[in-house]
């Protein structure tokens, strides 16, 4: 399907290119290990104030990337704004725009007129930060499974090491949607007296076990494709693209609401109102588009990141980790002011785990706000309810800390 | 794990045997095709009246067979309980009892002090039953994907086919949960004048695209198997278990609600406090749950007979088939009174599918009851809250006609 050219609407960060810069010192992982090198991918927008007081760190998803705004300047053009699906749904999105392009622009949420914005590939990941396709300096080939098995903590410490290069000290803020809300929480929590605000957008504490489960499905659906061949697939002209095109059917589904498919697709056939009586075929629309994404989702993506990644978030815990199984023990130690924001019809990531966020802090006397948004479509809202979110973004944002 | 014999408690229909019967004729199919022969798998429980009015035919759903009551002969006395992975839930059924086993017998909901019940395998089935792994008599061999893609009408033909070789002309009652529910409605839509009574439990009358989607993930996870071999993998020394083992996760997780997986499992770890940083093992108890639900239904079910039955289900629309889209012309016809049961906590088959074909029968002047039984365990609800269904079945049976 051929799309027209995008072009830079009033509000864009213009074009970008995503810079890479190598860590100076291994990092230093919750399983014990180091890490080095370290690449670490990523972009800014806006400019830094000299008193390097504007910084705002987001934080992408599951299957994002360093290039959140603007238009990337890479020739492929590839969109990477359908991380969550939602390429094709709000329409907002062309090739080769970021993935948060909406939310972060002049006198957008994230508005680049007053902030220094800067997004990083994830630690792990697959498109320029290290991550399980990158070369292992012990073999010279890639890391594949011995690449350590990180956490959200790791990701963040690599954030860390990586604005400390950057001569950045504190962020103004730091935000995220979904694993994205995880890490900013996660900031707060590891660097209290680094941080003035967290953003944390269909956010949680820890992944409630219905998306544990969803997880292990999605990761071992990789796995028990014999073309992953125990993760040393690199080179062999082999990726495990039947199994991670699974996975990311099953995270379509979580990503989006009930309702949100019937009213897209209803139970219409393929391009006629008679049933033609075929197994292999998609007959439905809806199986004809899970189909379509997961296609067009293995082309862009590393199998390993996947399970590495998705790992990582089912780990994610702060009550585990920090708290001793105490969620407010964890964030005792907190003094960013937190936004949390929720979607109605998330069931991934549902609000009730954003007011036990809400309700922990506030008991800690912690200054929080939590906006619950009415809106249909699911986990998938953070990258669709953008001018919703917008207004609380900057008013939030705005306040006196 | 070893489990202790079972044993026949009071209500028991006792020991029990599969038999089989070869339809004369050919069976007619939604497709246009003709199948013969066709072999039913059948049980009965309870004796037939000499004027053979007592016969209630129960319909079993996905992965079920023709073993609904009693202790199976069959020495292998396997379980078939584990249909909706209820088996080890509510530890009622133990290895050899049928899967309806708290529901059929004396003084159960199906009482076979008054009723003849009878169980068939469905078509398509793979536990007795003509189905995608029978011998095709045009080549000798499996009919694997060569097997005629069937609907739940065909299904119901062919009962129909196999009560009149019994000399059964009508029905006091047909009754099935999930795609159970689905027969008993099409039977009182094909053969209005021969049935009596319809109960369906969670059922519904067009499953919602986030159901058809689920499915078409199950169908693509074991077709994307190499070891499928496009369906004829009969003799090879391979089946598809990698791919259906992952479609079973996925169907077991929307048999449950999030909540029965949070009281179940919550987030805790496999016999330890701390993570071991492992990409390939079960972590979580609700990963090894996972993993163990999916081997051990790969080694009782066919692989081919999973993608036909889910295809029929996902096909079974009431309104489009029946109605040119109209539910209520499709239900003009009905002559049964009609008990629908559904759970509150059923996001599968929900409580409004049900409210839909009670609103149309109603609409119409039909004998309509819907109970909607608050319960946690979403849709493996229907069989493991037996308790709370029989007296509503047992009332709802009695009532004159």
């Amino acid at each position: 399907m051929s799309q027209p050219a995008p072009t830079l609407a009033a509000g864009s960060v213009g074009v970008v290119e995503t810079r890479h810069l190598d860590l100076p010192e291994p990092v230093r992982l919750d399983c014990g290990r180091e890490l080095h090198p370290v690449r670490v991918a990523y972009e800014t927008y806006g400019a830094l104030s000299p008193r390097r007081d504007n910084v705002i760190l987001v934080c992408h998803a599951l299957s994002g990337d360093a290039h959140a705004a603007g238009l990337s300047k890479a020739p492929s053009g590839e969109s990477t704004r359908d991380g969550f699906g939602a390429a094709d749904r709000d329409g907002a999105g062309g090739k080769g725009l970021g993935w948060w392009d909406g939310m972060i622009g002049p006198g957008k949420a994230f508005d680049t007129d007053r902030y220094f914005v800067i997004s990083t590939n994830l630690l792990g990941g697959c498109r320029g930060t290290t991550g399980p396709s990158s070369i292992d300096p012990a073999t010279g080939l890639p890391y594949g499974p011995d690449f350590p098995v990180i956490t959200v903590a790791d990701m963040v410490r690599t954030q860390r090491a990586f604005l400390d290069v950057l001569g950045i000290e504190r962020l103004a803020a730091v935000a995220g949607g979904s694993l994205g809300g995880m890490q900013a929480l996660e900031w707060a929590v590891l660097y209290p007296g680094q941080v003035d605000a967290v953003v944390a957008i269909a956010g949680t504490h820890a992944l409630h076990p219905q998306g544990v489960a969803w997880n292990a499905i999605a990761r071992d659906s990789i796995m028990r494709d014999p073309a992953w061949q125990g993760g040393r697939y690199y080179g062999t002209g082999r990726a495990p693209d039947a199994g991670m095109g699974i996975g990311r059917m099953v995270g379509h589904i979580t990503y989006l609401s009930a309702p949100a498919l019937e009213a897209k697709f209803g139970r219409r056939l393929q391009g006629s109102d008679e049933i033609r009586y075929t197994i292999t075929e998609a007959e439905f629309e809806v199986e004809s588009y899970l189909r379509h994404q997961a296609d067009s989702f293995v082309r862009r993506f590393d199998a390993n990141t996947y399970l590495y990644t998705s790992r990582a978030l089912t780990y994610f815990d702060l009550a585990r980790q920090h708290g001793g199984g105490s969620l407010a023990r964890a964030l005792d130690g907190v003094s960013a002011r937190t936004l949390l924001i929720a979607f109605s019809s998330d069931w991934l990531y549902p609000p009730s785990a954003s007011q036990e966020i809400e309700q922990a802090l506030r008991a800690l006397g912690k200054p929080v706000e939590l906006q619950v948004i009415e809106a249909p479509y699911g986990h998938d809202c953070f990258l669709l309810e953008e001018a919703r979110q917008t207004p609380i973004i900057r008013r939030f944002l705005a306040r006196p800390v």
